[in-house]
């Protein structure tokens, strides 16, 4: 049962620290921001979207939110996939996307420091002009934001190397939901000073606390790339090498991998010189090593022993590119695939992650869950670390295809835990995987998740219903 | 008040299932029992000391401590150096040492299963059986547990380039005080369901449950390593090397400072051929990338350019082992040095990190603060990571030296902090540091910090007084 806002009230307490445009109230807006992107998840309207552009005037509304009861979902760009920064009836959006200040490089420390409605992208190009990079590459990195990838714990194409986002926040400044404000971790590459808020916080999707400035590590440029397509007769044939890649000791900035459906969407978009039709499964390999060249001839190699039949090696940066824009491709691809089924279908994009070892007969299973539902799934993989997006295309519009679409998901994510592995490799938990992440992380566990939740949000006013029931 | 132990009812009720082996109630194990490996620390004296062999084992030890309101203290070498392994009067010291096993090593996910007392060089030489590495090498990798170096969050010479301990622990088997078994994380690379558990734990220096199993993360082996030796005119010249070296995008595989006095320290034990008197500093470098020799020879222009006025390269790996050797005969420099003002010093190892810029400011700072306490402390830092080991050497007999010890000690934290750094990098909290943690976290951090103990100990009996006081 949501709360009944007394929205005059609200509002009016909000308007005395906030300036008129930085409070949204036509249904529009109220619309635009009820929900991330995300199907298959449940969302309410708000009572009002907060656009705040100051670490005070969030604490104002977390401060308004805790004495009137009146519950908060923040929202960076709402391109999150789990239903997380979905709104509640009468919640209040607080937005940070109008906070998006880059504070400071600090070059000699390999640091920044930002507020969290920074883009992904922008933070990138900002260090780059520094010589630095930030890793982390969600797939909607250009639109995403630092504080929306740190609610999520974001991860990325060559994560598979470099780690995700939980690996770069080195602190964090927050505002709790009772308005008080909290300093977590710290500017030093080391420390062990008490128990890690900051790590707590991170992939917590907004629901203790919430992110209004980061200092976030950086690493060199990465040196320029080379990669390798290779397509394989079987998923069984993709997986070993897969496997021999880990075993012979290469780390890969990338190892993708593109199922039979996905290579096939690729193949039929037309755009892309070197991929094949036919196949069961392609990998792209990228590696920016020292010696990429040497590496991926390497790597070339161990493909060709898995049974790898069509392999294009890059010899230059124009090749290298060539070879990546075939997973650039898998999203063009599967948009014209769902146009040429006449539109209005929806893509479930899901985020599973199994021991790599695993992952061939992951996807194998899905290709036979697919089969079983008279569903097509298209499944593209960060095969390096053993993490699956399934994408699920089907017609929302049909109650039986969505509940062959909804069983489906179920039936990956049973296939994923019994491998193994976890419910969700990047995207998080939101309202969509509550029940999944109860039976991942059995009693004892969510009794502790279900307090941690409690001692920060006692009143259960921030991002209510998300990740743990309190 | 330390609770009155009924010891023959605690006795009796751990027998019950833990073999007599398993109990040591001897006066000498009692007191060897007592304490870790740091000075200015209280200690009380156990009632038993538990080497229980088996997970369910560990669980009767906690369900008993939790029926009879005993405390728990678990116990890995007890090389700590904060205290945190320190007994109280009448408690159960639970040590892990005697489970040791490594339960498998797994190439294909680069990971390893094993028990808490397993040590890191043991585990290290096993992992390197399958081409593999684990990096963590704090200073007593010999002697120190993998389950005290995830209790402690333990660091290390290498961490520089590969990162501490937290960043290798996919997942923990844990027992919680009241005995229920937990399970936190994941076998798979990535992994967000849920709040971070495993990273709560790690470093929580067994306030909140006992590891009695861990899965971590392993790296391909490392290539083989260069290294040279650079010493320095000044203080400021060897922090414009550090700063030069960063900001050249260098990412050395150690990067070891030894401030004036370490230096004469190791130069005077007459074991070194490389090393000069008269420096300020010296700078210990490693490079393991794919070609440490051009790394290092831009590493030493670099030095160069700073002012180095003595730098020896090594071309070979023999040449390196010596460089690399300089570092390693700090402890028996130290120890010969206190062995010739006549014994029966102690060597108060200190540890505090500052950004990696602040490191020179840092080390000019400790040499002051030497001279104003008339103490004689000999710094070796991890410059690369900006994190500091000050070592006073003091007299504990003499009252005056040791209360301008403690001084020195609380004005090496103030100068740390002041330089926005954390009053520990990587040694932990224990019971030393209590008093600045929380001056370093401030009253909201730390009120969440003493939620979070009690939520998972809510009657305060497992390591009670460490990191915070519930």
């Amino acid at each position: 049962m949501p709360p009944t806002t007394d929205t005059p009230l609200l509002l009016s307490t909000l308007r005395s620290a906030l300036p008129d445009e930085a409070l949204l109230t036509d249904p529009a807006a109220l619309a635009a921001h009820s929900r991330d992107s995300a199907p298959f998840s449940a969302c309410g309207t708000p009572a009002v979207v907060a656009v705040p552009r100051t670490a005070e005037q969030v604490a104002h509304v977390m401060r308004t939110s805790y004495a009137l009861g009146v519950p908060v979902v923040p929202q960076g760009a709402r391109t999150g996939l789990a239903g997380a920064a979905n709104a509640v009836d009468g919640c209040i959006v607080l937005s940070t996307a109008a906070m998006d200040r880059i504070l400071s490089v600090d070059p000699a420390n390999r640091l920044v420091r930002c507020e969290p409605g920074v883009t992904t992208r922008r933070l990138a190009d900002a260090v780059a002009e520094h010589g630095l990079t930030y890793p982390p590459d969600p797939a909607s990195w250009e639109r995403c934001t630092i504080g929306g990838n740190i609610a999520t714990g974001a991860g990325g194409i060559c994560c598979v190397k470099y780690g995700v986002t939980a690996d770069y926040v080195l602190g964090l400044d927050l505002v709790l939901p009772d308005g008080r404000r909290l300093r977590t971790g710290r500017d030093t590459v080391k420390g062990v000073a008490g128990y890690d808020l900051t790590r707590l916080v991170v992939g917590s999707e907004g629901t203790l606390a919430v992110v209004v400035g980061a200092t976030l590590a950086l690493r060199p440029a990465r040196p320029p790339a080379l990669s390798l397509l290779a397509q394989f007769p079987s998923l069984k044939a993709a997986g070993e090498a897969v496997a021999a890649i880990t075993a012979a000791g290469h780390t890969p900035s990338a190892l993708e991998l593109l199922d039979r459906a996905t290579t096939e969407a690729v193949v039929d978009l037309g755009r892309h010189r070197l991929l094949r039709t036919g196949s069961a499964a392609t990998l792209i390999v990228e590696s920016d090593s020292a010696d990429p060249s040497a590496d991926l001839t390497s790597m070339e190699l161990l493909c060709k022993e898995a049974g790898a039949d069509h392999i294009t090696a890059a010899a230059t940066a124009e090749e290298a590119r060539e070879i990546i824009e075939a997973r650039r491709l898998v999203s063009p691809a599967l948009a014209a695939y769902m146009a040429s089924r006449g539109g209005g279908l929806t893509a479930f994009i899901e985020d599973v992650a199994v021991p790599r070892s695993a992952l061939a007969e992951l996807v194998g299973q899905i290709e036979r869950i697919a089969g079983h539902h008279r569903l097509q799934i298209f499944t593209l993989g960060h095969a390096g670390d053993g993490n699956l997006h399934p994408t699920v295309v089907f017609d929302e519009s049909d109650p039986d295809e969505s509940a062959r679409a909804r069983s489906a998901y179920d039936d990956i994510m049973e296939a994923g835990l019994a491998l193994g592995g976890t419910t969700t490799g990047e995207h998080g938990v939101g309202t969509l995987k509550r029940d999944w992440l109860e039976r991942e992380l059995g009693p004892v566990s969510l009794e502790l998740q279900r307090g941690l939740k409690r001692l920060f949000d006692p009143r259960n006013l921030l991002n209510p219903g998300k990740v743990v029931t309190a």
